[in-house]
Order: structure tokens, then C-alpha cells, then sequence
């Protein structure tokens, strides 16, 4: 048999401005390139390997878990595929079948599937109403004073750092401090935020962090960081019966490939962009006080944003689509033209978008993209 | 704070052979690493998803997934993590806490990790006696004949294909036929195998295999496959009752990152290589010959050998590094010398190697490499 054309080319990144909030934080420096080249092959980062995959010296794994929890504020971290398997392996090792946990309501699919996968109940904290989607303290108290009240154990409560819906930056610290009143441990999902802005778990009350490198760290997928408190650490953490060396939830080892090595390199920069992330908020708000003034543009989630991944609700590129020839696929083809994409084919009425990363005349550049396209459909929006 | 300088440098297979036998099907080729250079970036293969990774077409990882399942004779194809997280997933959605498997003796340690992380009673089936540790069709009849007779329910039965201690290639086809037998599925575990040689599940009498993109198919880690029957989709696929189109046990997706670009690109010249397989074991019989003749080095396992990774029992390097002042050291430090490394260091009792993927010339190299360490200590041997 013979195989198909997979098409093994990618110019998003290398010809364009992507503005897909996916892709803005995993872009990686000319370091973490050059690791990836080194460490391309197979098990790569296995040759001076003696059993454990955190304790590798030659590359510097291990110093590196112990600078990489310095920075995130935890005891122990370990790399894991990605937020999702940090959370699913947190789930597996502290609660059983049939437990109850609480969820952000803005929580990502991939915390209802790593649930799922435990066969867990998931009771969730609503947001606030519309246009802001906010997750407040209060609304978690009230969850868990009602589930309290119904005599229901909880097993954890999860919380979304921000949230890949809206952006919207939770108020961690309190919600960490009402979850340890409870005395039930707190799993912060920083998949959009560890990486891009400072985290510090013991100043965030959270029991376990998780973060993604692809995400937000400047790392070649998959791969994620989970953090934890000493206190967790004999049950998430835990050495097999039969192989004394080997983490059971890690399956031995995780990360055992080129990955860990990208984020290896990456982490000195990460360490350095992080301390200007109130930068990166700031042209984020300049740019979505730019789109707001062209009309029918409308920020929404909180406000003025607090994260560089901003949803727009945009009425006027609707109204251009419903009398545009070529409907609702106008907007991406007039991004693309212009070099712009991350954009999802077709969608007019809403987008979500990121600028991190960009330099301000790129974004001066996007901005000027869409006041171009709106002014250009004046007859008919 | 500041980083740790992690020594982000690898030179293992540029500047010598390696005989260390998880890194010889692991090397990628050029079209690989072009690949992993065009999908360096975090979420690089997700720029077109539209919610499922195994049914994204740019690049063509649905059409990459039919080919795989054509070429490993399974119904359904996933990329997962690795080997490993394919066990687990198999083992997590088929059984449950207190649930026996039945695995044989030889089987790899993130088998009974897999087992231990989903609470499983792991029954072994014995290899024969030394120096051959085979695993028998034989033997496993008994086992379940024996649980059976107990009246124990055995959920699952695992059989590693080629094991990573002596290179042992298993009778899967008999062993999945009593497995059928008994009403039982099988999983095969192909780490050593797919990739390497042909492999066809349903020949085989495999419900399942698990390969290794960075062990056997010159992919960048970490990248496993999973294929199964149909029959076992609804099980192992399962979608989630939130998000309608998100397997459950894939926790949404597995490999959203570079190392699936190398093992699409790799695709095409795995499929090649294997057609050569006869030739790598006549190349690896040889080699053990020569290896033997020195006196004092013996292949233990299967002989000859039907694979390219051989464990040899060395009594004369042993005999060596008791009367050299550098002790275990000598062999290693022997073999730098020449640019020949993969044998740990110290061990001069036995060791396992592998010449998968050299040319000719360079395993008469290493041949005479051993040759001319096993003469410049005749003295002391």
C-alpha cells in the first residue's frame, strides 16, 4: 500500500499574524528551535537515564523541576502531556468513582473529560450573567455552603485561572482560601496563564496548579507542568509496589522526548516575559479600545480586560456577511489577504483573538486591517 | 531567580553508534525532522481542527490515521503518548478496580504500572527457565486454565509482542487464539515490534496493539498508536455526554504537537523498512556471532535470535574489569574511546545491545571494537 500526501508543510506562523489565542503563546524562540533539533530523535532525552525521567542530570531535567516549581510557586513539579492529563492524573489519585467536585462554570471541555473519565459528578459554580461571565468567590461559597448543607463530601474543587472563552481572570487567592476553610484542595488551571503572566501557587491558596507548554510556554506540544504542595505529594505522587523508583499516576515517566527539552529551553525567557505581562495587557486593551471604536464591535467578559485573550462580539461584520457575496467566509478571506488568520473560516458574529506577543506595529498593522475591511463594506453594514 | 544552565546539547547520535536498543528505531529520518522543523510550535498540528485531532485534513491526520490502521491490520488508529498511555486506556475503559488480568512474564514494568494505576490484580504467566525465557502459548493456556478452575473472571489478557529484556518474539497468533478461546481480549503490546517488523493485528489475533513512535517508528517522543477492532470501539472510544464529539479515554486529544508530524512523515519509510526486517535479523545473528567467537560473551533468549534487540551474558569482560584499575569503567570508557556508546556504565557482567539500523560497515566496526578490547586484554582476562 502506499500512503497518502499528509501535507507536512506549515506556514501559519512563518507567513502570517495568527491571532488564534492557541497558537500566540506556544511560538517558540530560536532556543527552544535549537533544543528541538538536538533532542529530535525518538527517546532523546532518555540516554543518561538511571529510572526516573525527574531525576535525568544530562539534559538537567532535575534542576530544571526544581526551577520550574520555584517559579510556579509549588513544592514538587513534574512535566505531564499537557493541563489536561495534569488534571485527569490529580483526579485519579484523590477521589474515587461516584465522588462529587466543584467546577468553574467557564471551565474548559477537557476538565469535564478528565471528570468524565473518573466518573465523577461535577457540580458546577455559575458565572454571572452576560456580557461579563465573571466566576466570583461568592458563587463558590454558595456551592459549596449548598452542597454543605445537602451533606455532600467534596472531593476537590477546580478553578480555571482564565478561562479560553472569554479571558476572564479569576480571583484565585480568594476562592483557594474559601476551598481551605472547606478543607477540600484546590486544582488552579493555569493552562492560559502560567507562562504568560507570574503564578505563584502558595500565594494563590491552590493545592495543585496545572499548566500547558504548548499553551502558553513556549513549547513544542505536548507537554504540561504540574505543580503541588508537599502535602499531596505521598498521594499523587506515589511509587509503585513492585518498581520502587516509578510514579504510578506518571506511568513511570511522561514527557520522554523532544517536548521537554523545548520548554527546558524556554523557561529562562518565560521567566523574563512573564515580569512584562502588565505590557501585554495594556496593548491587548489598546487594541480592543481600537476595534470598539469602529461600531458593532463589543468586547465582552470582563472589562477592561484583564488577559490577552479577548472575545469580540461583532455585529457589523454579520451585517457585512448577510449582504456580502460571499457570506460569512468574507471576513477570513479579507484577513487573509491581508496576511491575517486565526479567524475561524465562516464565523462573523463573534471571534475570539489574542495579540500577545506581537510587537506594537503589528498590532497597529491588525487594528488598521479591520478599520480597513469595515470601511471598505460601508455601503453595506 | 535564574536558571540552572541545563546542558541543552545531544550528541549521542551524531557523534557516535549507539547500541542502546530504546534509541535505535527512534532515529528520525530527513523527512521526519523537516517535519518536526515545520511543526515546531505549541499547538502547530491544531491551526485547522474543528474539534477532533483524528479528523483534522491540513495536515491529513485523518487519511495518516486510515493508512496506519491498514498497515497494522486494526479497525480504528489514535496517536496516544506512547505505549504505555495506550495500556492504560485500553485497561481503564475494559476493567475495573479488583479486576485480574492476566500479563506475561516478561512483560514491560508501565504494564504493571498501567495495571497498578487502574487498581488491577495482575496475574503473570511464567517464561521458561535461563537462559531462553521464553514466553509458551502453552503456559498461558495453563494460567487460565488455572484461573478458570478458580472460578476467576479475567477481564484482560496482555502479551508483549517482543520484550525488552532478551528480544524475545512471542507466538501472538497462538496465544490470541486461546485468548479467543477463553472469550478473552487480547492486547498485544508492539512497542519493540511495530515499526520494526509487519505486524497485523487481526493475523495476529489481536484485539489491540500498542506500538512506540519513539522506541520503533522513527518518531520524536512521545508518540505511541493504539489500534483496535471495531467490536471494541464503543468501549474504548466512548464520547463524552458533555461534549458530544470528545472521546473520553483520549481525554479529547492526545497528540496535539510536533512528535505526530514526525510519525506522519516517518510513515511512508516505516512501512518500507519493515519489508526488510529478514535483514536486520540475519544482520543481528551475524553480529552475535562474531560476538560468541570472542569467547566468553553468550546471547542469552531465543536462538537464534528472531530480533534485533540480544541481551549477552559477557563472564570475559566481567573477568576484565575485576584486574582493571578503572573496574566496571573499562568497557564503557573502551568503547567512547571509539565513539561507540549505549552500554551502561559500569555494567561489564551483560548487557543489551542493539545494531538495528547501522549499514554493514558500521557493525563490522563495532564487531572489531570488541574484538580488539577482548585482545588488548588478554592479559588480564
Amino acid at each position: 500500500m502506499e500512503c497518502q500526501d499528509y501535507g507536512l508543510t506549515r506556514k501559519s506562523e512563518r507567513e502570517n499574524l495568527n491571532l488564534n489565542p492557541l497558537q500566540r503563546g506556544g511560538v517558540l524562540p530560536k532556543e527552544a528551535r535549537k533544543a528541538l533539533y538536538e533532542f529530535s530523535d525518538g527517546y532523546s532525552v532518555c540516554d543518561y537515564c538511571a529510572g526516573r525521567l525527574d531525576e535525568i542530570t544530562k539534559p538537567a531535567i532535575n534542576s530544571f523541576l526544581d526551577d520550574l516549581a520555584n517559579f510556579i510557586g509549588t513544592d514538587h513539579a513534574r512535566t505531564v502531556h499537557g493541563a489536561r492529563e495534569g488534571k485527569f492524573a490529580v483526579m485519579h489519585a484523590l477521589c474515587r468513582p461516584g465522588d462529587t467536585i466543584v467546577v468553574d462554570g467557564n471551565a474548559h471541555y477537557t476538565t469535564h473529560l478528565a471528570a468524565e473519565r473518573c466518573q465523577l459528578n461535577l457540580v458546577d459554580v455559575p458565572h454571572s450573567d452576560y456580557p461579563e461571565y465573571r466566576i466570583k468567590p461568592e458563587s463558590y461559597k454558595q456551592v459549596l455552603d449548598d452542597q454543605y448543607d445537602r451533606g455532600e463530601d467534596i472531593s476537590l474543587i477546580l478553578l480555571t485561572h482564565v478561562d479560553g472563552d472569554y479571558g476572564n481572570l479569576t480571583d484565585a487567592r480568594s476562592i483557594g482560601k474559601i476551598a481551605h476553610d472547606y478543607g477540600i484542595p484546590m486544582l488552579l488551571n493555569c493552562a492560559y496563564s502560567m507562562g504568560r503572566l507570574p503564578i505563584n501557587a502558595k500565594e494563590l491558596n491552590a493545592d495543585f496548579v496545572v499548566g500547558s507548554g504548548h499553551k502558553s510556554m513556549a513549547a513544542s506540544g505536548p507537554i504540561g507542568v504540574l505543580g503541588l504542595k508537599d502535602e499531596w505529594a505521598e498521594a499523587v505522587l506515589k511509587r509503585s509496589a513492585k518498581h520502587a523508583v516509578k510514579e504510578i499516576e506518571m506511568l513511570g515517566c511522561t514527557s520522554r522526548g523532544a517536548p521537554v527539552a523545548t520548554l527546558m529551553a524556554s523557561l529562562p525567557l518565560v521567566m523574563e516575559r512573564v515580569k512584562k505581562w502588565d505590557l501585554e495587557v495594556q496593548k491587548t486593551r489598546d487594541f480592543v479600545g481600537k476595534l470598539e471604536k469602529l461600531g458593532g464591535v463589543k468586547q465582552i467578559g470582563i472589562k477592561p480586560t484583564e488577559h490577552d485573550l479577548v472575545r469580540f462580539e461583532t455585529p457589523i461584520f454579520d451585517k457585512i456577511a448577510q449582504n456580502h457575496p460571499r457570506r460569512g467566509f468574507f471576513l477570513y478571506e479579507e484577513l487573509k489577504k491581508r496576511r491575517i488568520i486565526g479567524i475561524k473560516r465562516g464565523q462573523t458574529r463573534w471571534f475570539k483573538c489574542s495579540v500577545y506577543g506581537f510587537t506594537q506595529e503589528q498590532v497597529d498593522y491588525i487594528s488598521r486591517a479591520f478599520a480597513e475591511i469595515v470601511s471598505a463594506y460601508d455601503d453595506i453594514s
